[in-house]
């Protein structure tokens, strides 16, 4: 490609015209028919359920090319049909949420039982032994039960939202509301619809734009706290009553999306094979650790809230969600890190 | 003083003898008499009981003291008459864990409602309203609940241990064994017991090896783990079985102590005016932070193993120790940081 490893900051370096939007979007819309063929193969019935295997990279394949699709149709939206790329942007968005859901459910299992794990030692071993805990249990035991309780407590309650989730997901796939999404896809693979003067105007405009409303957000965050190790402000109001209690997250939520709308629209730029920004991918990979750990908090929270739990458990579940919330002023910092370096020339 | 300002590292600097050492016991044991006074003419009752005030303030002073004559007779036993010594050592450490219990009790309250109340909001005031509170409880008042209920039973645990630890410290400075102590150290105030080759006995030496015994405890810590920011070392093992699951606590309370006989030792060579190291200075008060972390966070894990506690409580109580184990880690990393700055010139 002419425009690979162009700088969209470098004031000499050749446009980027809709020709390239275009290329990337049939791309998308290819790699996404290939997915869901793929998906339907497999039955699409075990699509994350065992966290391996080719239906889970199927329905992981779907959901990047729609979050692609998705977000280059958010970037470069003056370049595209407005009729056709606003009925297509809540259908996008319905289908990259209900796709995310089943796998998030099964991630976040997965993060609190590793956890438990930790904090355990090596004499817990979850949720197997709860029961022949119980019946030993012991005044120094306690503890270990409460945790082989918690992660029987949390394996019950997110297996059950990963289930609902899948069924979900599966309805969805056969859904009526689905095929429409799929086929408006499927003519994309074929044919974009660009504006009449996409061939002839400058996609690094918009996708500057993109970057700028990344760094503005950036800005925004208490990046000076968030680089003072310990500083103890993701557990702030961890008890407090309030049914959302760490608003704080939320900023820090945006930035993920914007850093992802940001690496889209340089894959846009790039190509396929644009050279890989390593401080943008460990800026992305301590966001998306950041959303992990914000949510497995708050469903160990959400678990110690179920009725009639032994004391035990719920400590071991309060003990899990500080750890979490510890892991989240972690990822604060490593996105700290990560942002302060100097940004690496893709020239 | 001729020795002020003596570097123990420096080969050229003057020998400091045992008259030094005999200054220095000689200015503690009268500065323990003079805390006595004030405490005898306070009362003694009220030692420690509200946080503030002259009768606190003299058992600080009697604690301090005691602690500098224990420790000088450790680092410099080979200057001092063996018997007596070995026959004073024992009391003095019987003596100073007796006055500091209550003082760790009070100060092991304060830091754990301080902490609840960070991680409660505004919206918690402790324990006063946990009464009230419990009347209105909804599903999102839960949490709040716990943790007004957490802090008023920890309040009422760490108090009885308080007035407990008082009582003991009362009937200490009543006793035959303390008087006997107080005697000894009223003679100190007059005549230090050296022995007869003391006053040409260089001190260096033993203040050098004091030092050496806190390096090479240093050099045994697991400092570049502490270096890498939110590690989740402290709290591994959190929710073990073990009644004792931090032994990952124990060195790092050695080096505090040896840390203390070490800053006690330059005291005794440089005098009162000597300068202040403001890196051993950062480095103690890490030290201090991560025992009074470590045990609060025990006081927590404890205070959970009370029969019969409410869910919610129990969730407070683990949320507590887990912060309280991420200030052990951060108080790992401020030591770590203290430590590797580079050692001032005391010259």
């Amino acid at each position: 490609m002419a425009q690979q490893h162009l700088d969209p900051t470098d004031p000499v370096a050749r446009p980027v015209t809709g020709d390239a939007l275009a290329g990337y979007l049939r791309a998308q819309a290819t790699e996404f028919l290939r997915a869901l063929r793929l998906h339907r193969e497999a039955g699409g019935t075990a699509a994350g359920a065992n966290g391996a295997g080719e239906p889970v990279d199927a329905a992981r394949a779907l959901r990047r090319s729609v979050r692609r699709i998705s977000g280059s149709l958010h970037t470069f939206r003056p370049l595209l049909d407005a009729d056709w790329s606003e009925r297509m942007r809540p259908e996008l968005a319905w289908l990259s949420g209900t796709l995310a859901l089943e796998y998030a459910c099964q991630a976040r299992l997965e993060r609190l039982l590793l956890a438990l794990h930790r904090l355990s030692g090596s004499a817990a071993d979850f949720p197997a032994q709860a029961g022949t805990r119980t019946e030993a249990a012991t005044d120094r035991g306690n503890l270990t039960v409460g945790a082989a309780k918690a992660g029987a407590l949390l394996d019950r309650q997110l297996t059950l939202a990963r289930t609902r989730a899948h069924s979900t997901a599966l309805q969805a796939l056969g859904s009526s509301r689905f095929h429409a999404v799929a086929d408006n896809i499927a003519v994309l693979a074929s044919e974009v619809p660009l504006v009449k003067t996409a061939t002839v105007t400058d996609l690094r405009p918009l996708a500057t734009a993109a970057e700028e409303r990344l760094t503005d957000a950036v800005t925004a965050l208490p990046l000076v706290t968030a680089g003072h190790p310990y500083n103890a402000e993701a557990l702030i109001h961890g008890l407090s009553p309030d049914p959302a209690p760490h608003p704080q997250d939320t900023p820090w939520h945006q930035v993920r999306l914007l850093l992802r709308l940001h690496r889209y629209a340089r894959e846009v730029l790039y190509g396929e094979t644009a050279p890989v920004d390593v401080r943008l991918l460990a800026a992305g990979q301590a966001l998306d650790r950041h959303r992990d750990a914000s949510e497995a908090a708050a469903a160990a929270a959400q678990a110690a809230r179920t009725p009639r739990i032994a004391p035990a458990t719920a400590y071991a579940l309060g003990v899990l969600h500080a750890d979490q919330r510890h892991e989240v002023e972690g990822a604060r910092f490593a996105f700290q890190r990560a942002w302060q370096k100097e940004a690496v020339s893709t020239s």
